[in-house]
């Protein structure tokens, strides 16, 4: 169970999730298979880049399975993060005014990190979000996002793709059907990839559009 | 002599900036005299926290004057930053769907740093924005920004103001006037104190708010 649809921008500070599990196992293996799950999860979310000063994540097992954490290892750790990635995405899908949620598949970086630092920079864009708003293929801001992210990039060994369609090519534009593209980007929910050329870690950051509809919900009422 | 409308938060990286004058001095002198001066303008401004890949800032010295820098000094310094800020507020003033300037008065730091670095974070935060578009005065979120910054704040040493009023002490709410906050938060332009009780170093902060005007620019066209 899950709750969070605005300042969502976990680093475990108002988002809440709650996962329950039968499974026999000692805080310290629920605290250690979390927080691996979540780190690809919960941590790799963000709607407006605002981090809450609340967000919870807990993971309580009854034990009444009567299988241990260790026996069912790697089975349990997989389901674990099923159910928490599940979670992340319905809380981005759920965030005020999202249209459109966005996977952002970040691949050949040299470690998760660092591709986590290039999906933030590209997820907490303004202008990249508002683009995403208006479906459009603007790979040029996602580019300029990326290139601030802190992470020492080289533009010409970058490739970004809008789900199969490659639309930036080492850096520069690569001829590809704008239309297609903007249609593919009016879907609720699609992919963004972006090729780093760096190494061989690889991480996906779910977000979503910024519209008109978030700058209402948060500047309409008085708190 | 400036301009740029969204994409402006400036580390010198589509800013664009020229200041000329007519002082005898050499590149080195006047990189130095630049440098300090944009520190505490050009780098001191944020609309929408995307930093852009081609951000310019140029002094250039005619020498016709026949007055040496050296001698010129610190009514030099002076002249320069007061031109800098000056077209500093005018990028932000004319920032993509701006209603309202904000300066933020960032107080008791430990360092010039540590203060730009909570005043980048309440600048950014969209939270914070669409509040400021609403003329909300929810000093909560402006303290949540502030909390995420990476500056290690204690929360019961922060004072925070809309102009005169004081709206939270020690880090929790002060009574205020709530309908004279909104109305002096419908200005144009005004200003938020905040005070960290960690130092002695200030740092003015120059941003704006997020308005639904913003998204609209930004999404419906297609680049």
């Amino acid at each position: 169970m899950a709750k969070g649809a605005g300042m969502i921008h976990p680093r475990m500070a108002t988002m809440l999730a709650y996962v329950f599990t039968d499974i026999v196992a000692s805080p310290k293996e629920l605290q250690r298979a979390l927080r691996q799950a979540a780190d690809e999860s919960f941590n790799a979310i963000s709607i407006d880049g605002d981090t809450s000063t609340t967000d919870t994540v807990l993971l309580m097992a009854s034990g009444s399975s009567g299988v241990p954490l260790k026996k069912a290892g790697r089975q349990f750790q997989e389901a674990l993060l099923e159910v928490c990635l599940s979670l992340s995405r319905q809380i981005v899908a759920d965030g005020e005014g999202v249209q459109h949620v966005i996977t952002l598949r970040i691949e050949q970086a040299r470690s998760k990190e660092e591709a986590r630092a290039v999906a933030r920079s590209i997820a907490n864009s303004p202008l990249v979000k508002t683009a995403w708003a208006g479906a459009d293929p603007n790979w040029g801001r996602m580019l300029a996002a990326a290139g601030y992210s802190g992470v020492a990039l080289d533009p010409e060994r970058i490739n970004i793709f809008i789900g199969e369609q490659q639309v930036c090519r080492k850096g520069v534009a690569h001829p590809f059907d704008g239309k297609a593209a903007h249609e593919h980007m009016s879907r609720p929910e699609y992919e963004i990839g972006v090729q780093l050329g760096r190494g061989k870690d690889s991480l996906c950051f779910f977000t979503c559009d910024l519209t008109s509809e978030y700058v209402k919900i948060n500047a309409d009422y008085s708190t």
